[in-house]
């Protein structure tokens, strides 16, 4: 096996102190985030409010190996005595089901501590337009976990946008096919599903909020465009169901390209179809999540060709997102620990009083997160209106 | 090399005689019917009116060895002259630019002579629908010739859904994306890039017209589905371009199921991008132009399955359209020869005075190109009205 | 759709006259012959001894349209009758079983007629060699039809190997998997199994012979490298076959080249899984028969590129074996095809006293047909002597 | 995004206590290590002997917050010294240069602990028996990280060919093709192609030893197959280079299947290209290491299916081996990382009284090192003696 150097390891004096609201026993997204802390090392789990059932949240934190007295089953509690602790967290993960991350972002803010939150950002727009004015009063850190911008090919076919490789961008083809809810799985009692389609967990959006929005995200942090408006059709196929799942929407960005996106949990044959594809007036590139290790970049008039994670063609925002060597593939874990990685870049420079590496400074933040809120309104509304051209833009 | 049993031999006296209007020298798309009606050697083409230029018809004709009495500069005195003759031709091909198709039919239908016309079959839906009813009312054969349907998995996908392997369908996407058109070709005298995008001659769409209809039929062709509403937004990207390059379209249908269609001339990397993907509420489908001895077929809840031409699960209607075994590749002039081959069998039933083998009878018909016809119209209707859902359905 | 250029017409009098040996009713490799002439039109079926069977020779001649005076019960007074015609046939094609090639084609020599001869060539070295004597004895033309040469790609693959695109050739890495034979199919009276396994009828190999024999030219026309010797192993899986069902071969080549070949008809989940890649100081390439229009190519330290047939990075010899453009799939007919069309130039330059154009002068010849029978017989007897590296090669 | 069930905790007291032999600054697999045995936070590592430059060792150790008193410079003082403490570490990890794993792992077992070593095993057969012997002597836990064998889906196809899914095995395709040495890199200085081309450092095999070796192990972990003998030829491309840069290799099986195995470092277009397929009397499995989340399965008769991570056809093996649901990829690290886990399995089961999963005792072990180097020493004496069938069996 061939491998590449490593990279260059920062010399801090400890490993950052993380907390995590959610994320007890029986949950999964909150295991996803503690895997993609660990993976780099530069964090340690020290203290958490697993679940608001005392019982539950300290006996997960037992098995986590977090000492018992920094076990909570309050976050508020939580954010208020470690941040009265010489040696409280630096920084917290909220992984709670979604209406629950503002209320919770809030206690951190006001406490003064740094936070990762989950996708999507909250359940409405107006909650959301309310927590960027509180970030950005605090000046704390906020980071939103749109995974899908922490691979290394994605990170690739951002900077070949931004570096002018496609020309000027054109077509926005986004899709995010799954088919997991092909049938009336939230009858049958399955967690997961329930939620998801169910109007006061999970918002306006059925696929639109679960999938939808990842699929705007990634097409927005490849391209850099901005949406202009969009005109859109939920569907519900599913009988009984109350939320659509399956959408499609036309995209206007601001710089004339037009897209379409396609979001559906009803699409037999796929499990995670989330591609994007980005056309201009010099080259076409497409990004497939299922096949992470690579971008297809066509440049126009010549052959198309295959960049890898790591082989000829892949650059420093590439580079800068991997740990292996090419050929040895990646996957979705990394590209969620890269985001923890990036943050962990952040944090590590304001100790050190330098500027932190710019390529670790595209961690979706809490204007994606409003962005993204915006999206699910618009499309909503479009779809409500018969699919009149609504206006998706925002203004901070 | 492992090869399948000969099709069943017709015994038929002699090779149905052919006619062609147009497709002179320097033509290509009469080329390809050449090569079409003698693949399977059903067909000789004793006559021809191959240009308008007397000239250069008599010439293409004698490269073609056509007899010089059967060369014809002008395609009504074919016409007649054919039809009067007892070894007279049995059908024609008519491969002209578009707008003379319609005038052509009328002559040889007139003249009690089959037609076999390339795509699309006018240039507006009023000439579509007057030639519906003449080719109605003289009872002759009238073939389109969408040729992506003659693929023998593409009449695989067909029977599949119309034998409900995909249970009631729900979502239908269809894409059609190419890149010669990224730059202005049509500026540099580039004789197929301008006609196209001149809507004189290739009416009110562009890539719509162009390649646009070829994706709305092969889902209509495999979806077995009636087009209810469109809504669409058409764009021109290539500076000074009087037709639209890119198309981007969602689809109601009369059973409820939805679609997006999206086709376009400027997206690098794209030679003949055609795909077509179905997805039911029992399994999903998807067909590739560019890898089309392939299926892609995945049941609900079961890992996806690769059907190939003449393959484990492949039935009788690819069969139908195959000439050698699995895994010896057929390709685009195969699938157009199929047409051909069952516009042969639809001629030999009647000389035989038999029924035709219904496999050879999904060949699309002028009913098609009136669709086709009404597709364009309301595609470019809707996006001039910004979008507005409008009604797509034709009633004959 | 975008179509390029109708290849030159070459302005010749008349159409090759065909005749056929072998490939009555219920034969198939005849049939693909006859597409494979009929496709560019420069040739015309007009004499056959279809079958020694005067009965089945006759009605298979009829359905073909051959004139009843010239279909042959017997090849031998074929060939002196139609070398005694004014409008005897120019060439003739054999397809009977391979121990008939040589006689046949002797007889038709010795008429002053030139031969296209299925493969492989004889079933023994000895009457390979004789015939090679024999055709240059003659100055005939003698084409053999290892196919897959036919393919604009593999002709795309030689010219690059040829103008040093990969640097010196170090690896060649050539398989063809199949799986027909996976089970004693010739038990079941499957005639086209049951010839392949016999060796009085398919000579000493088995899968070697049947399909080793096209990768091992394949391999060849594409490296333009000459085999020194080979090391196998041939095995037989299914009980009471009579031959072997897969080899594995190691090669040397001259030039200080190493490779592998793989040959098996018992490999579940391949269809006709022909591949070939051969590897230089400088670049790699991999053809696959199943996808024939793709090439992929990887320059040392660069990208990995997706070459097409008509696609930027396609040159002359890639267009020269191409009918339509890129995006457009061609397939095995066409490959097959191009030998056909090849010869023609061959025979019109012949008649037009000029040189023929170089790209339709690789088709495969008598000498490539001993070196295959060499080549046979040096893995037969390099397995019998337990892998003892044997001597291939072969001096004229 | 939808999720599977968190896998079961495992309720126990602490981490398991890792130390390192190697691994310290500017080192690449000790890396790896340390985030596989990171990922499923099952291990800390507490001790190092991370260089044997003592201040090397000592600023690594302090990178990695190991308290300064437990990262020694030598390896045989900290094996005494861990065994000796109350905290002493449970498993050390080996991630040396080849050619001290033998007695770093002496020194570990004599001290009592645990071992987890990289492969290869040795750099001598002779080495390898002894430490066979030693590890029996010594019930010490001995896993190898042919990290291969973590892959999910290899997990499947192991347990579909155990399970009979494939019949008797016939044929096995091993095959991985590197580019990296390409060129005479080792004379630009680069490290880690210096000491693999060096046969002091390496050993007797080059591409053999590297990555041949994990073709042959992953070939036995799937199939289940005794190699009997092997037919060998190594090669050295790069002028001037001192260890073979390609493999060719014949195979046979106890159980009469036959194989070939290729491993070349010389292949342009191959970063990591580890494949194995295997032909069964029933079907076909195809698994591929840079796609690693899926597997091809083609039952004889049957279309072939795409088998995925997590998705339907997938079974507990494979659910074993994962963290997260389908369509979400998993990869090397991830791979690397299940060996660790079941090590984590194993001591857990051992601390708690109870016999572990048996899907966590597939871990290589030591015997699998031995059959490895076995493996490189027959196939280096055929080649010598000019490809001669030799003994590749192994009894311990």
């Amino acid at each position: 096996m061939t491998l590449a150097a490593t990279p260059a390891a920062t010399s801090v004096p400890r490993r950052i102190r993380l907390g995590m609201v959610g994320g007890g026993q029986g949950a999964f997204i909150g295991a996803v985030h503690r895997i993609a802390a660990r993976l780099d090392d530069a964090f340690e789990l020290v203290a958490g409010a697993l679940s608001a059932d005392a019982a539950r949240a300290h006996a997960s934190a037992a098995e986590l190996h977090i000492a018992a007295d920094r076990s909570y089953a309050d976050y508020a509690a939580m954010a208020r005595a470690e941040a009265a602790r010489d040696d409280g967290i630096d920084v917290v993960a909220i992984v709670t089901p979604n209406h629950l991350h503002a209320p919770i972002a809030h206690a951190f803010l006001d406490a003064g501590i740094d936070v990762i939150c989950d996708k999507p950002l909250t359940t409405t727009l107006e909650e959301a337009l309310e927590l960027v004015r509180h970030v950005r009063r605090s000046g704390r850190l906020f980071a939103l976990t749109h995974n899908y911008s922490g691979y290394p090919m994605v990170r690739q076919a951002r900077a070949m946008v931004a570096e002018g490789a496609l020309g000027e961008i054109r077509v926005v083809q986004a899709e995010y096919p799954q088919d997991w809810l092909s049938t009336d799985l939230e009858a049958s009692g399955h967690k997961q599903a329930a939620w998801r389609v169910d109007p006061a967990r999970a918002g306006a959006g059925g696929s639109l909020g679960d999938i939808g929005t990842h699929a705007e995200h990634l097409a927005r942090y490849i391209s850099g465009l901005e949406l202009e408006a969009v005109s859109a059709e939920l569907s519900t196929f599913v009988s009984g169901r109350r939320l659509d799942d399956n959408a499609h929407v036309m995209l206007r960005y601001t710089n004339g390209a037009r897209g379409l996106l396609w979001a559906s949990q009803v699409a037999p044959g796929h499990e995670n179809g989330l591609k994007v594809r980005i056309y201009g007036s010099k080259a076409g590139l497409a990004f497939s999540q299922e096949e992470p290790n690579h971008l297809r970049y066509a440049p126009l008039g010549e052959p198309p060709r295959l960049l890898t994670r790591g082989g000829p063609g892949s650059g420093a925002a590439a580079a800068h997102a991997s740990r292996i060597p090419a050929g040895h593939p990646e996957g979705y874990l990394e590209g969620f620990a890269q985001l923890y990685r990036d943050v962990a870049e952040q944090i590590h420079a304001r100790w050190q009083g330098r500027a932190p590496d710019p390529l670790a400074c595209t961690v979706p933040t809490v204007e994606d997160g409003a962005l993204g809120m915006k999206f699910i309104e618009a499309v909503v509304a479009s779809s409500r209106a018969d699919g009149r051209w609504t206006d998706a833009r925002l203004r901070f």
